[in-house]
């Protein structure tokens, strides 16, 4: 019987749950059959964990409460949070000192690790659920940097159309994850395929590729960096956090980019070539595209920009910050045919002024841009999906 | 500096590491920067975790040793456990009566959660590794299953040359996973894509699409079985086994099959169509390609064939079982081109009692079949690793 105590105990799961009524339903981003987490109208989410032997457990949700749970009679532990915003949460379980994830939740990389996380349904929202149009493929691929002296791996979006239709060729959009992230975010939490999916079923936007590049680099024999002893924001780790950006800016601009447009059907040049990211990859973004505007055209920040690295607590001078490209309105709007930053309304304040001040200076600046606030939202990915779903329409037009 | 937290965490990791010396290196499964778990040349591997809080703490690799931690005046348990076989090897920690993963692994769908699990290298073996040769593409597919009533998440191969040689059509190898896996077991855990690009590279097989499926259906409309109360192995349990087996039986054939059919460039006959799986995936296969000998001409049972839902502890009846089908050896050689059995020779005796069983069955029964003894492996992916580097040659040919 070994062989089928694995489905045996997925059976019995879902009869376990079949048992439950009540308006709590599990979350879509559980396992197959796991009862708990489970979500309400009102979007309160419960938790449960078997664990008979703890003393304490806190149930710590990254952007959300932090709260103890409860010890029941049976071993389990539960906990009921009050109402959260639409949207997928990040969260972990602190079991007796120790930070793990719920095996209840399918893993999300997030944080730097594999983590927990309950998607919280937006009432009416279809925009990033698979409906019943074609759909695009999400492909993984594998090159080999010279850059970074391994293998990389990358996904990828290619809309329907691309294994039919082999005479079309496509812009290309790179998009980045944000960090403590990886190149998987923005498919298993972000919904990317299914927000470009729906967008194209409506002709709201051109068919593109999306490329989706690991947002880590260290260079070929580079070792990593001795940071032992030195604080949080130290020289040393700001010289280490820029080798990495300077790293990850080589190895897109000159191994992602030629190995995608050798191997796929790219329009080749900067017209058909955009970037965005969401913060460390909005950052990322405009240190990648403002050094190289020989290759792209289109730029976008989702609640990251310019960034502490370039600006810390300051306005933008448009003189002499990024090469002065920002000094002569006339001459950007040749060159840049979008540049787009946008933030959540409740994403905390620091994060939210730095990007404000940035509209600012870009105001000031007389650079057009487009300037959007997610409603209600957190640093979070309901303010990164709406944030594609807003940035993709504009782009290749 | 919010913005940079998460990765200045993933800089200071690396630091750590950079730090120790000695045989013990990191394992390739972990997660960027993560220390622990480390692996020595001999196969040993040491774990790590943070806990200060907690009493105690077991490691428990599934098919490997389960041992108690030992906690250290720093609040890290610590662990080394005697030379494991090369291989990937499940494990979860027990932190006080909670089963949880390892936040320093990365995940692995397995046991119907994201598990942790470490690597141990094999010296000398590169075949399932990233080699510098032309690399094909992993796909991901979702497609509206009529039998099921919801989208269906599939992963696939698509050889290094599909993209570019767009009037080629080819063979397809269905590959199921194990019980309690998913569809993104036979990518992240068995490397089949690497295996593949080896075997190309070196000319040692066809190329060809893999396929690999969501083995788990429920039919549109069915309520998950209420077992409430019905103990392991009961009538009512096998009939939901059953009934699920059937479900994906039908899954495939009606609506996997036809979907990659008319959006892939296939061979679609029988001649150039196999299907083959692991354990609960071998037994699936059998079902499958057994009952729909019109769709399915190479047949592969890794770890699992014919299976205690059909057989339980007796020998294969050749006259009765699976229609007759081996009732005639000639009839049999005519449709089936292959059929394959393979068994790691450390997996658990009642295990490969049943797959030796039905080895001596198809002898008796002077049905043509490779039988292949994985050495030294456990019912784990090195055995299933090598079951297709051995598997994969000898289709299509």
């Amino acid at each position: 019987m070994k062989l089928w105590v694995g489905i045996a105990s997925l059976v019995l799961a879902t009869a376990c749950w079949a048992q439950e009524s009540g308006i709590f339903q599990p979350a879509s981003t559980n396992v197959w059959g796991a009862e708990y987490p489970r979500v309400d109208n009102a979007g309160r989410v419960q938790i449960r964990v078997k664990a008979p032997d703890a003393t304490q457990i806190r149930l710590n949700f990254w952007s959300g409460p932090k709260m103890d749970m409860e010890k029941q009679a049976d071993g389990f532990w539960t906990v009921t949070t009050p109402p959260l915003a639409p949207g997928l949460h990040y969260y972990t379980l602190i079991i007796d000192g120790a930070e793990v994830s719920d095996i209840g939740s399918h893993a999300f990389f997030g944080g730097g690790k594999d983590a927990s996380a309950v998607e919280v349904p937006e009432p009416g929202s279809t925009y990033y659920s698979p409906q019943d149009v074609p759909h695009g493929a999400v492909r993984e691929v594998w090159y080999n940097s010279k850059v970074a002296g391994t293998w990389r791996h990358a996904l990828m979006y290619t809309p329907p159309n691309y294994d039919t239709q082999t005479s079309v060729r496509y812009p290309v959009l790179y998009l980045q994850h944000g960090g403590g992230e990886d190149e998987t975010g923005w498919i298993r939490q972000g919904h990317a395929n299914f927000i470009l999916d729906n967008l194209l079923a409506a002709k709201s936007c051109k068919p593109m590729i999306i490329v989706m590049a690991y947002g880590y680099a260290r260079r070929a024999g580079q070792a990593p960096p001795d940071l032992s002893g030195k604080p949080f924001g130290s020289p040393e780790m700001m010289k280490a956090m820029q080798d990495m950006a300077a790293a990850f800016e080589d190895d897109v601009t000159q191994a992602l980019i030629p190995y995608i447009d050798a191997n796929f059907r790219t329009l080749p040049d900067r017209d058909h070539r955009a970037m965005a990211g969401l913060s460390m990859g909005g950052m990322q973004t405009f240190q990648v595209t403002l050094n190289h505007l020989d290759l792209f055209s289109y730029i976008g920040g989702f609640s990251g920009a310019a960034g502490p690295l370039v600006l810390g607590d300051r306005k933008l001078d448009p003189k002499t910050d990024f090469h002065g490209v920002f000094a002569d309105p006339a001459a950007f709007v040749k060159k840049v045919h979008l540049l787009w930053v946008g933030v959540g309304t409740k994403e905390p304040e620091r994060m939210r002024a730095g990007l404000l001040r940035l509209h600012d200076s870009l105001e000031e600046a007389k650079i057009p841009h487009v300037f959007y606030e997610s409603p209600d939202t957190d640093h979070e990915w309901q303010t990164w999906r709406r944030d594609l779903k807003d940035f993709a329409p504009r782009l290749f037009q």
